[in-house]
């Protein structure tokens, strides 16, 4: 049997399984759903073990566990280290969901569900390839799977799993889906990631929630003065004022940001899409530059006083927002993080106090275009999608890259199905059925192109 | 018996009655409540019952019940109109009250609960002060009371009410207690109220939420444009930017703020209660110049993107605020709305769209400091306090000051006996048990001496 066909007659099994683990709302970052993320871990536990892994387990760390895998084929084969994550983003905001975010449902030929794309789809398509290889026999080069649960919260327990592991964890090359390609015409290859600072700022003025009129005009309101030290974070010109943020950033050679900017990508498309009427940015730069190769800085999230309905005439005690910078090679994300906290602190008016805090980073990497991983990547590509992969210089960040090159001297690969327009982190997230389908496949031939 | 002994022999029943009465959650502003709004109506109207008035009511608005009663002494006698509310602010942050809002506790000599001083406490030493006078029989002034339910909520249907009900309303002046003293030490009588324009902006960027690494950088944030915006509403003199914004603002003559800089005030108690190091406000104004006779701009409420516990990478498609302003002579609430409203759009930037709702607003007051019902104050407070008032220009709004006058040309006296450190629209609001007592006595003496 041919692999395209063992796919398609298993396809809606395939996706049944799948849909059976969406249902597990796998939400690291809320307490609330711990349990739920045990479970999730153990389902994909015992889906390795249906398909016929050597050995499959649940490794304990201090946070969520990280379900571990592997089946050895052949000692002289090349192995294959498979990353990915089971947990998700938290659902809200509930409301702006079609249908319920953990009660899958497929609509215009996607799979709506928190997780569809991010990550448990694109995972699942290796467990499937797994399965098809070897059903069919054809299984090339060992395999080793580790799937965190902790990617959503900044993988934290991660690096001493792996500083820890390193003999098991032995490999040749890691394999990640968890990026999107340019389109379902444009197969793509994402080679450089940015990192990650995230940062939250709690800003008190009075000791207690004060009476607007009682006390307005008479001392600084916290978040006014939020509000006006996140707007100085951006100069008239788009660049972050932080002292030194530019320091370590590389500028590419010219000749690069030309390769860059061949990509296909259709401003009009990109702001109709969006229902936006302009684009904004760091002036001089391209919208894949701004998303690709230079550092960004955007609030997540910021609250503060009444939020309800209605009316309520308070002066708030405290005002708070969630700030998270976008990294480019070769900044670290430690020490954006303190140039951060050191600025928020210095431009901090005497009439507050500041505190800062900051949750996980991640360091910006970039993946090799030479090799024999790569080169695999792209005949695995163009056999199944029927066009070359390009390159691309994606926004997001998967701090595992820089981490697997330095604690195990490993490159990596990152095979994305998913596409831009996928609403992950957002409401109504989705995975397109044919992505998932023709990203199994693909998977099965970098197997085998990787093993030649 | 005399008035105090008689105020003192039942202060308990009055307190134990005020308890009950605050227990009922009447949060005007959440249609939650609406039930309790009424309910806490119906205890007010069964109090008046119980006290000997001639009539009392509730007469049905569009929204909550405005609760009437009179009691007509001698055709020839002055009559007192008590204006009142019975509504109260929402009680969050829940978290932060020591004792629950709707559960009045008595601490260090205060009663602890929402509304215990606005406006509930305040009205009740009303109702007591009747119920003194009447069993004592010495009632010299007509009364009629007239307590509404939307005074948190911007008074939406007072006005009609008002103006339909002239002729049940005639009196010869406003009596209102929902305003504080400058201490207990010093009673004043508040002879300047600030108005208010309320309003609400909300931020649409992108139709969707976003990844913030995949668009981050490339495209306007709505969070950080609102905040750019909101940065951009006040000068590095503490003026607000709004064109036209001071245009109508009278200016008081030297001599005039020089009497208003005389009242005590210690700027190292102020800073010390709020635990600030510093103040802030218009330069070239003092403090007590800042709330009494300059108009103000807060925020009162802002939110937008992720708010929930750990970090969540989203860009989000909306941020919205609620921004209110303090106004004063010769301000009006509408025009300042709309100059409010078309600023806001103009320094929007493309890549945004903005929506400005306007909520509630009210007229800026001035009251007659001559007069027979002033001197009837000043002598009231002198007579139980042993000090004589000093009167003061306070920074909250009763929006209806200035309607009263327009529409039943009557003027007011604003009998306050609350502090501003009684933490009113604020966790742990509170009322003095001494302030509540000594109110009463306060009250009655107002009416004897109005009578004369």
């Amino acid at each position: 049997m041919m692999v395209k066909e063992y796919i398609d007659s298993n396809i809606q099994r395939f996706q049944d399984e799948l849909f059976e683990w969406l249902r597990i709302p796998s939400v690291s970052a809320d307490s609330r759903y711990k349990q739920d993320v045990r479970k999730a871990a153990e389902f994909l536990k015992a889906k390795f073990q249906e398909i016929g892994v050597d050995h499959a387990e649940l490794c304990e760390t201090g946070g969520h566990p990280i379900v571990y895998a592997e089946k050895k084929v052949n000692p002289s084969a090349p192995t294959i280290l498979v990353y990915g994550h089971y947990d998700v983003q938290p659902p809200d905001p509930l409301d702006l969901w079609i249908s319920p975010p953990f009660e899958p449902q497929v609509r215009d030929g996607k799979i709506f569900a928190r997780g569809a794309c991010d990550d448990k789809g694109q995972v699942y398509m290796h467990v499937k390839a797994f399965e098809t290889m070897s059903r069919l026999n054809r299984l090339s080069c060992n395999v080793k799977f580790m799937v965190e649960g902790e990617e959503e919260v900044g993988s934290e327990n991660l690096a001493s799993f792996v500083r820890d592991n390193k003999e098991k964890l032995k490999a040749d090359i890691i394999l990640i889906s968890d990026t999107a390609m340019i389109s379902l015409d444009h197969p793509s290859i994402t080679v450089g990631l940015r990192g990650l600072s995230y940062m939250e700022v709690e800003v008190t003025g009075p000791n207690r929630d004060l009476h607007s009129g009682v006390y307005g005009g008479a001392i600084a309101n916290p978040v006014n003065v939020l509000c006006r030290m996140i707007a100085s974070l951006h100069d008239d010109k788009g660049r972050i004022t932080i002292p030194g943020f530019y320091d370590k950033v590389v500028e590419l050679k010219p000749a690069e940001r030309e390769a860059l900017n061949r990509a296909p990508f259709s401003l009009e498309t990109y702001k109709r899409d969006l229902q936006i009427n302009e684009i904004w940015g760091e002036e001089g730069y391209t919208t894949l530059e701004r998303t690709g190769i230079r550092p960004t800085l955007d609030v997540n999230g910021i609250w503060g006083g009444y939020t309800g309905e209605g009316a309520k005439t308070v002066l708030p005690s405290k005002a708070h927002a969630k700030i998270s910078m976008r990294l480019v090679p070769n900044q670290s994300s430690e020490e954006i993080s303190k140039l951060f906290t050191k600025h928020i602190k210095a431009i901090a008016p005497p009439t507050v106090s500041v505190n800062v805090i900051a949750h996980h980073g991640g360091e910006p990497a970039v993946t090799p275009t030479e090799g024999k991983a790569f080169a695999a990547a792209a005949k695995a590509f163009e056999s199944v999608w029927g066009k070359r992969p390009i390159p691309t210089r994606d926004g997001g960040s998967i701090p595992i890259v820089a981490l697997f090159k330095k604690e195990l001297n490993l490159d990596t690969v990152l095979m994305g199905f998913g596409l831009d327009s996928d609403a992950i982190h957002a409401p109504n997230e989705h995975f397109g059925v044919k992505n998932f389908r023709m990203g199994i496949e693909t998977i099965v031939a970098f197997h085998k192109h990787y093993a030649e």
